[in-house]
């Protein structure tokens, strides 16, 4: 379907929407929510479809094994439609209210942004967390995901279209762009009738909308994570945060990437760091000061390249800084505003670091892999904005609202 | 001086400012205050340069009183920034906070955007005014007004440097782009240093800005407002709302363009309303059911390109609706999502307004020009944004902040 029809259909969809009650939206989800259940059989036989495309073409064993759906990834998907359809509707919300001295009464009510785009890649669970928050924040949809998982993404779009028919919404409230072309996705970028553009995935997809979109964009993704580890910190809590942060998942945006250690504590820190990095399979890329310290310990010179990188792999760059200072000028300066953590028992140095680091998160003596919808309590995520306009960090239903001055007179006008 | 060192510059400034407690802050708009009073001469005299080379050039009446100060002027930017100083500080505030079931606090808490861009007209007022907002809210600007306000805006900016200086804090919180190329007005647009770009002006400035920026732009301006009078509106509110909001003042982006009549008041209130709006001199553009009601008055017309037309100017159009449904209709496709008002002394018709209407300010029985910074109780606004990203309606100095996630643990790690 032309992209313009799907844009009209969208608009007059979310029009409706935008009215509907708390009620019929969670009939929506849940009704989605059974379907994905019941309708499994038919969801493994599109994935298969697009995973033995997908071997047919070389695709790497990753992208594989993020594109292959069985039963337990759908119950997954289902069970967190669920959760969706359990959180507080953000539209209706009072934000705050006042009156003038004229007497006009002015509240600030959240309302839904109206028609949402999302671009991401071949990741079929993307399609159904997207349209269930989407759909949960009163907005209409228009997903175009990456096409190795086409049969896949436009299954699951009808089956939450279904649902929403089910439930006497209208089914326009989620669509799917089933043409994979490039002038497609660039025409995607420029739609008048989207009122926000998302785009889900590794940093050349995201740089590509932020380039070429005209419409607003809500740049995701890239996270180049620090842990800064202060004089005054507690040597256990601090190599239990580091290994998490950077060993628990380490394809992930909030996963850290360096280590900054104060000059004081580094004897004695980097040697018990660089055991458990170690042990855990990391590679260490360090500074002159640190390679000194380490060794005997396997470590390679750190690039000024490093401290910029986002290796999303068992790397680690790590640095001496002088104080929390340096590590807030160095973390300003190399990361990516995502999640930074310092760890520290100094009241003076934690509040330091919290008032002058310049990210989405920012951590006293945790890891910086809590940065995510679930955890935050917003029951899932559309992505997490690295920019400050709108939304910063895990977006959930809240950040798909926008709100709308709403003011009650009784004849004012203005002299 | 390049593009890209102002840029660095405001950086580095935006770092310390968002640390800068309240008090320096408003030492420095206070300061700023005084200087522009002191300094009243150096001003005139700048501002002289700009209007004799307009005159010279040949500018339109209008835009040569735009851009011409005058000591009452000037002492009005002067009240303008003491109001500003004034305000609450809206960095620190703290939106929300919980705790988590594993312990960690989060709160999520105000904090500047960091580095603003704005483009503007030959307004000087705008450089003192979007100055003063930006430093409030902690932010570093990076001003680029039109060339024909060259001379003022650089004095202006000049004043404002030397203010911040006096109270300590770094003059680069407010640069000045002197440069009135096109080329640097696009190599702005993609600054990478800008989390914001802002343009206020026309609709022209604002399309070019939309079209070619890479950097988040907020969308201000055009109002294309609509006054819809309900079968149960009271005639004489009617009356006076609707000839405020056409005539009080006609260049500005809240003033009614569109007048939408319930078909059974009509008959009643049309005459009235066209006797009233052609005593103040205001051209009618009407339906063909509303020309056979006016009759005997002197109305044009109605073609499809009025409904949609923001005149600006002494024009109105008007047409005949069956009901709220069709009037909501009407405004949703025909407006600029600015500010629309209903006239009536039903609930339910009010109720049904207010919730379907998609705009900025959506008004009960109050004329649509209040819909402004200094009305809203803001102290000032750095435009009206008609987008719905980020911030909707006037932009006061709260929507020159974003917020952070703030997370305290004690040893918190993700299993």
């Amino acid at each position: 379907m032309l992209l313009d029809t799907l844009g009209k259909n969208a608009k007059s969809a979310a029009a409706v929407l935008a009215c509907a009650g708390t009620e019929l939206k969670n009939k929506a989800l849940l009704a989605a929510a059974d379907a994905l259940m019941s309708r499994s059989g038919d969801i493994l036989e599109a994935n298969l479809r697009d995973v033995n495309h997908g071997i047919q073409i070389g695709l790497p064993k990753n992208l594989i094994d993020r594109l292959t759906l069985d039963r337990k990834r759908i119950a997954a998907m289902a069970e967190g439609v669920r959760q969706i359809a359990a959180l507080p509707d953000p539209v209706g919300g009072v934000d705050k209210g006042f009156t003038r001295p004229n007497g006009l009464r002015i509240s600030v009510v959240r309302v839904p942004i109206g028609v949402v785009g999302v671009i991401y890649e071949a990741r079929p669970n993307v399609t159904v967390d997207a349209a269930a928050l989407c759909l949960k924040a009163g907005n209409a949809v228009i997903l175009r995901g990456g096409s190795d998982a086409s049969a896949s993404s436009i299954c699951l779009t009808q089956i939450m279209r279904e649902a929403l028919e089910k439930a006497g919404l209208e089914k326009n409230c989620v669509q799917y762009v089933d043409d994979p072309s490039r002038e497609t996705a660039a025409a995607m970028m420029k739609l008048k009738y989207l009122d926000v553009l998302i785009p889900r995935g590794g940093s050349g997809l995201i740089r590509t909308v932020k380039e070429n979109a005209s419409v607003p964009v809500i740049e995701t993704g890239t996270g180049n994570c620090h842990i800064y580890v202060d004089k005054r910190a507690d040597i256990k809590k601090a190599l239990d945060i580091l290994i998490n942060a950077k060993t628990q998942r380490t394809s992930v945006c909030n996963a850290a990437e360096s280590l900054l250690v104060h000059r004081d504590i580094a004897p004695v820190f980097l040697p018990q760091a660089a055991d458990a990095l170690i042990s855990a399979g990391v590679e260490i890329f360090a500074c002159p000061e640190s390679l000194a310290i380490l060794g005997r310990y396997k470590a390679s010179p750190a690039t000024e390249e490093d401290y910029g990188k986002e290796y999303l792999s068992l790397k680690i760059s790590v640095k001496i800084v002088g104080g929390t200072e340096e590590a807030i000028e160095h973390i300003n300066k190399y990361g990516t505003h995502h999640s930074d953590a310092i760890v520290t028992e100094s009241y003076t140095e934690s509040e330091k670091f919290l008032a002058a680091v310049d990210s989405a998160a920012v951590y006293v003596n945790a890891s910086t892999r809590f940065t995510d919808g679930f955890e935050f309590g917003f029951g899932g995520e559309i992505g997490i904005s690295t920019q400050k306009l709108h939304a910063r960090g895990p977006m959930g239903p809240d950040a798909l609202t926008t709100y709308k001055y709403v003011i009650r007179g009784d004849g004012q006008i203005r002299s």
